[in-house]
């Protein structure tokens, strides 16, 4: 399946497009952007092949998710205000690309013979994993732990391409099917403002005590 | 030894009980709150797996221990204020389970031929950087870096079960033992405020300089 | 090549000591110290061996990094005071350690036979990384992220050393020639305050907005 080789070096660069943004926003220099952008690209694909044992890591060995990174690098440093106004196409672009990191997530994991509620998990971090790491080194709060609904549009994704392999035979349609339930149940919770916060908790203690 | 397998299993229950209650603290979401669970509960144990390569990781192979998290997730969300007044047996609790899971990384690493002294700090790795990583991941300075004896609790009992090992061929006696002296020493530091703080460095510049 | 050997393992002491001092101004205690002494040591040699799948990672199977860990935590407590004062003296030894640590890296990487561009990142990983993973246990932004020429200068004597060794048959000289590079480049950009900062992003909201 070539499309969707392709749709995941698409991805990697439209992930580190979106690191290297926010490393320049923090005014890290060309060196801390550079790693950024690499670790948002790449983080979570590492964290899955680092859990499963597959080695080495799988970017190692491909030169093309490393060209991907440093397309997104330099898209991003010479379209840099292109680029901030164009905050709706990143967003697509972005959805799109936990959609196809989910599923190449789940199908590597399932190479390696572990159960199917591991792989799942492991699509989900794929996906989620490479911002989680990102956020960790530039200092933030993950921002998947409290806003909107992120690795749940993954994990639903992961949960019907398993369900669906089981009564279609045909691989592209499950692929795309899937991958089109991330990205509509994401598109739709960040356009909704649908959260997964439970209101029961909404008079905890948080950070700042009198923001409720 | 069944019961150590157990006791594990409990562990594991309640290392991702606190870092649930943790997380819920910090208003993470459903999927963050589950997240922090998990990472505190294997997070430890994942990292002694990468460093003396064990692959997969332990727990991708083991549906108990994902079975043991979840349960301790949902404890914390439907008991949650009444966890939260059981503060002191949390604390037993969770001192059982760095007993626990150091013996068991330590007797993990020695099936992979590691020197004694590694294996006593893969012992030591399982128990606290469960802890460390929930840390990192909430972005607040890792607990057992400043506060009260814990990672030199584990410490002791693993170099303790490791001397017993050569004179007591009894396994299920020094694994008791040593686990007691993890328990112990914890306990007692706990209480009495014990800490690992030099005297002679308090003049240093800490955090808030005005507070010495 | 023992001398370089013997390099390793006094960069590895002095990390370890730079990494303590940090930790001791945090406040940390006896335990926190050691653990970012450690961290800040073999850090990055750690990542990489996790990223090629060197398995055990190195220093497992290695007493004398642990010892010269241990070294380095002792002198930072003994000599605190004496080691504080020369700073001038930490900042060339650690500026070789990165140096001896990037060659170290790199060929470490070539004889997993990995392609050349990525022995050229394992390099700068090892050198850099060890930093990064202290600052993200000590809540810090990474400090090679945004000041001054640090991995790029790593960057470049691992170009150079590849270089050389199409050309230049003696081993000792490319390894003492990129090291000698990666030295000159760091310690000529610390003097002169070079830094890979774009003026184009100068008034691009940063940390403190109002600090342009």
């Amino acid at each position: 399946m070539t499309w969707i080789y392709f749709l995941d070096l698409f991805g990697t660069s439209v992930f580190a497009i979106s690191g290297v943004l926010m490393a320049i926003e923090k005014r890290f220099d060309l060196v801390g952007t550079l790693i950024i952008g690499f670790v948002t690209a790449v983080g979570g694909g590492t964290l899955r092949d680092l859990l499963i044992g597959r080695s080495p890591v799988g970017w190692l060995n491909d030169r093309n998710y490393i060209l991907a990174i440093f397309i997104g690098y330099a898209i991003a440093y010479i379209f840099y205000k292109r680029v901030l106004r164009l905050k709706k196409g990143m967003f697509l672009f972005d959805t799109l690309g936990i959609g196809v990191f989910t599923i190449i997530g789940l199908k590597i994991a399932a190479e390696y013979n572990l159960r199917v509620e591991t792989c799942i998990m492991m699509g989900v971090i794929s996906a989620c994993f490479g911002g989680v790491i990102r956020d960790v080194l530039t200092n933030e709060i993950p921002l998947i732990f409290r806003k909107e609904i992120y690795a749940a549009a993954c994990f639903l994704g992961a949960v019907i391409y398993v369900i669906m392999q089981k009564f279609c035979p045909i691989e592209n349609v499950n692929v795309m099917v899937s991958m089109a339930i991330v990205f509509i149940v994401r598109y739709l919770s960040f356009k909704n403002g649908w959260t997964l916060n439970l209101k029961k908790f909404d008079d905890v203690n948080g950070f700042g005590n009198g923001d409720k």
